[in-house]
């Protein structure tokens, strides 16, 4: 199946296609892919300054008629069709609920949207659990029935998977850790749309403004990014060093207690900040030192990379498009339950 | 249902009961019921100085025995027993992994053990999951798809459902939550056999530690339980109240990190201490004030009290009796997954 991904476009076109959509906080990519799961063609353009639901809606339309065109495929061929988007989205009714990027959608129908605009069955994932549906297909936990996507980017989330399904939760937020509180996070509550205790300090500029912090307490001064910091550190550099540590002791703490609770068998680093090999590395030296007690976690960097949430998008619109009864919002449900 | 628990034994006898039993550290405990889970007669004993399996097994027997005999059930109408085992269970082969009660059972085959001594189909779970099991059946989680069972006593754990589901991780150790690390908890890392940074400060004799030194710290000297110290904090004790308002803090900053990871509609809390209504209700303040974004955690004391684990241990034995390969590994595992 992984051999696939690349682009071998011979297998079984005639008998459809179906789309994976990772609508992003600044860009929007579509894969086309055969009943394999063989990506036969991507598209992406940018969503910045088109982010109402209804550009989004026009620019996968033309996306996949784009895709379609040149793949030789015709439009009857489209067999269905599956989002992620960057908020709360409710999987069985097919709604978002709330994003922070895209400026703040609300209640926006998107399976309905996507259904009426393209003419076939849709489905709508949040983004992360998006990405873990693509790691559990064919990604570093494939065929792992108990792990977590911990994804530390912009902001930091998780997508978990319980005996085999993806969790949710009641109110459809399950995984948002990066609220959450461990020793030397900050001590204030979460605001209404204000990052979390988590990821102020270990996502989104959270690194910089550290080392920034250090710089100047140091009478040094240089603008680095996340990135470029823990490069530094593996250099030897002391202050990159400790903001390094300081990030590990954090991340490390963060998978122990998620590991207390699911016994995971492993959590999967994804995100721009996630997949630094220095962070991982750090990390697992904190776990195997101090956090190995009643259960070691294990803890691997994302073997699909960016195209974790696309892949993912590409399962859900396959068994969207083989499941019995195809716009019945409890055959969605079906999927996770 | 509900009313058939107060001991209606005229249900269905004739046609067959099952055997739910309670391995406590210091106590067993066993509910003989009819097919409506109507518990018809109970039996305790102690497990003090007799807690090597076989010694167990033995006492289990007899109880067993005794409990047909007090309700005219013949031998032959016993059609299952589940037990709950204080420690790590693996409920798919029915193997007890490790307990820290019980003198430290290792590997002990239960199910096999309980499944020759009474020739019925057996099955085993841990205590804490059993208890959620009870809760989710007739408790205060009935019908709740996704709720944590969080028993605080001498240690801490949960019993974790997800998706209808009880979780129990890749090495049957989910739910351990006495060892995480929030802030005010203590820094060292745990180790083996020890009670975790968690369980320290919340649960055991934890609360009686801290009660002591600021006794002693305030020149007063008073040994107290946690639940006589809730009360005078009640009462207006300063240095009472100061013991509950941290320990109402570590709770809320837990149930909110579970919360995040899981996003479970419902916390029960359960075990001598996690029943204190003082607690509670400190704990749904600081939740209230503090912990609110994205979600606010709902939590409500156990409506079962100690008899969740023997009511779990009753549905388990009513699904064993009803699955359709009564002694098949396989059968054990299609009930959880």
């Amino acid at each position: 199946m992984r051999s696939s991904l690349t682009g071998d476009s011979g297998l079984l076109p005639d008998f459809g296609v179906v789309a994976g959509v990772d609508i992003g906080g600044s860009n929007l990519r579509i894969g086309l892919a055969d009943l394999h799961g063989g990506v036969l063609e991507r598209w992406n353009t940018s969503t910045k300054g088109t982010s109402s639901p209804d550009d989004v809606i026009t620019l996968i339309k033309q996306g996949i008629e784009q895709l379609l065109q040149q793949t030789c495929c015709s439009q009857r061929s489209l067999l269905s069709v599956a989002a992620g988007a960057p908020g709360v989205t409710n999987s069985q009714t097919g709604i978002v609920l709330a994003t922070s990027f895209l400026k703040g959608w609300k209640d926006v129908p998107l399976r309905q949207l996507l259904e009426s605009a393209l003419g076939v069955p849709a489905a709508v994932e949040n983004d992360v659990r998006m990405a873990a549906l693509g790691e559990h297909w064919m990604g570093a936990a494939r065929g792992v029935d108990d792990f977590v996507f911990l994804a530390i980017g912009t902001g930091i989330a998780a997508g978990v998977f319980a005996n085999g399904k993806l969790v949710h939760g009641s109110q459809w937020t399950a995984g948002e850790v990066g609220y959450m509180h461990v020793p030397h996070t900050r001590a204030e509550p979460a605001r209404p749309g204000e990052p979390g205790a988590l990821e102020t300090a270990l996502a989104g500029d959270g690194i910089g403004r550290q080392w920034s912090k250090l710089c100047a307490d140091n009478a040094r001064a240089e603008n680095l990014t996340a990135t470029e910091i823990f490069a530094r550190a593996g250099s030897g550099d002391p202050l990159a060093k400790t903001v390094l540590d300081h990030a590990a002791e954090l991340l490390a703490c963060t998978v122990y207690n998620i590991s207390l609770v699911l016994n995971s068998a492993m959590f999967v680093l994804g995100g721009g900040i996630g997949i630094n090999v220095s962070l991982c590395d750090a990390t697992k030296r904190v776990l195997e030192e101090r956090y190995n007690e009643p259960t070691r976690p294990n803890i691997i960097i994302s073997s699909l990379g960016s195209d974790a949430q696309l892949l993912g998008a590409i399962q859900l619109a396959l068994m969207t498009a083989n499941s019995p009864s195809k716009v019945d919002p409890e055959s969605q449900k079906a999927l996770f339950l």
